[in-house]
């Protein structure tokens, strides 16, 4: 059994600077001043090594930054030269992470002179690589019994899933792909992954973010999930209908927090229903002592552009 | 009109490290090497100064750290030692805080060995000249129509009071003084500031807190909130009972949102009712383009120490 800090301290895992020197060797990646990325330095040795092969080279590389090369100066040009680097380092297989290729088109923001500030799009899985930002959105599917107690719609994942086959999951969720909007990925994604239609999904409010920095073996994941509820009513129910579910449990907030606190959830999944729980006043700070700490977490400064308007 | 993000900023307004280089010079106060409060070196000049005129001096002054010196080693001798300098330099008129002074012992979080992890207590007045994070409780009341319909309680500050008269106020707001738990708190505010009974008041639930760092002519305000809502019963309403309230108003989200915008509400209670606007959908994400940075503004990591089970 953990706390519930060290179920938050799984996910958000990246040392804050006053607590470790671990990681104080990794460098931005800039876009006209503005850091967009970080960069580990195992990942600039390759890039160097990519950039000495092409000319005009697509990146300025120093000890201090790594940023798009004076000729590449928009979003064709910047999204161009992704895809020439993602699609060269996959063929030479680089980088672990590149074996999980989505052909799903991810948007990096940070220039203002573009829609919803976005500088360029990538493929999703090469974010870690960069340490590039991501947004999804997660929604808590719950039902509120005739006395007032909650119940909470609990998936999940399928065991052939590539990542975190088994765990439990969210009701839905999701990464926004560009060109999606928020309730758009909502009503997409509670569709494939639920069975849910449109009218009832279309009801879910939003109530909070959550945003936290992992490290993994792909890289480094600074993320933000935009938080829904939705109260199903009684008689309607999440159904797998993609193969990524394996079932729905409707679980009171006793079960859902021992399945939590044992650590069956997917990591950032666990930090979505730490927020519930605490909206909720299932979590209480007279009652837990690290209240504080955990909302700070869950909602860490990741000092990087977010999109504007959605 | 300002921006929620603007507003957000007014009461925020302690650089972040890598936005500024103002204040970059501030020395923590320390004990047993865990970081309990924060320093202007114009502070440290007046400490140095006192230090200077006892032997054994009490405190222990470097050019990077001030703790207590090392035969202050308990709770006692730290709140004796605090008591004597604070008592001395409201003598001397050295600091505008203590012109405020209160007669309120706060405490100061930082030792494990002592009940709640309180390391020492002071007055309250005093606990921005040395940059102590302090504790609060706010309560936001509201009702709800028939239709769903939310309106809040909001309190008018009298013109009376020494700190921001007449602006508009959470339904119940207090710090939490030393022996006090939160529920205690928001019974004896209640009461005091709003005439609501014990019997209402305590079925407030708490669902969130907020954190934030602000710089103002006392000195450095690390502060956190502790927040509950109350639903109100239609008959009850709240009423002045001291000198601290001029009147309440039940408004819709409308007017409290274009109060805000305006200013008109003391910083820090706006950050509460912005709080209060996203766990209830009233800011949204896909209207509010700064949504991200003001939930992760409003639960700044403060890097102090936090109370253990209040």
């Amino acid at each position: 059994m953990h706390t519930f800090l060290q179920i938050v301290e799984i996910c958000d895992n990246f040392p804050y600077p006053d607590s470790s020197a671990e990681f104080s060797n990794v460098v931005p990646l800039t876009l006209n001043k503005t850091k967009i990325g970080i960069l580990l330095p195992s990942t600039i040795d390759i890039l160097r090594e990519y950039n000495s092969r092409l000319d005009p080279a697509p990146l300025e590389i120093s000890e201090k930054n790594v940023t798009f090369s004076a000729h590449i100066t928009n979003f064709q040009e910047r999204t161009e030269a992704m895809k020439q680097l993602f699609d060269t380092l996959r063929s030479e297989k680089k980088f672990a992470a590149l074996e999980g290729w989505r052909n799903e088109l991810y948007p990096v923001y940070g220039d203002i002179n573009h829609p919803f500030n976005v500088a360029f799009v990538m493929e999703r899985a090469a974010t870690p690589i960069l340490g590039i930002p991501t947004f999804g959105v997660h929604l808590n599917g719950y039902v509120k019994t005739p006395e007032g107690v909650i119940k909470m719609w609990i998936a999940k994942r399928a065991s052939t899933k590539p990542t975190w086959p088994g765990k439990l999951d969210n009701t839905i969720a999701g990464g926004i792909t560009y060109g999606f909007s928020i309730n758009e990925t909502i009503v997409k994604e509670a569709m494939e992954e639920a069975n849910v239609s449109a009218d009832i999904s279309s009801t879910a409010v939003p109530t909070s973010a959550i945003t936290y920095f992992t490290v993994t073996k792909f890289g480094l994941q600074p993320e933000t999930q935009y938080i829904y509820d939705l109260e199903f009513p009684v008689d309607v129910r999440p159904k797998p209908l993609d193969d990524e579910v394996e079932c729905f449990y409707l679980w009171d907030t006793d079960e859902v927090k021992k399945n939590l606190l044992e650590g069956n959830f997917k990591p950032n999944c666990a930090l979505v229903v730490i927020d519930f729980f605490i909206r909720h006043s299932i979590i209480t700070p007279d009652k837990e002592p690290d209240y504080i700490e955990i909302l700070t977490r869950i909602h860490r400064r990741l000092e990087f552009p977010n999109p504007k308007m959605i």
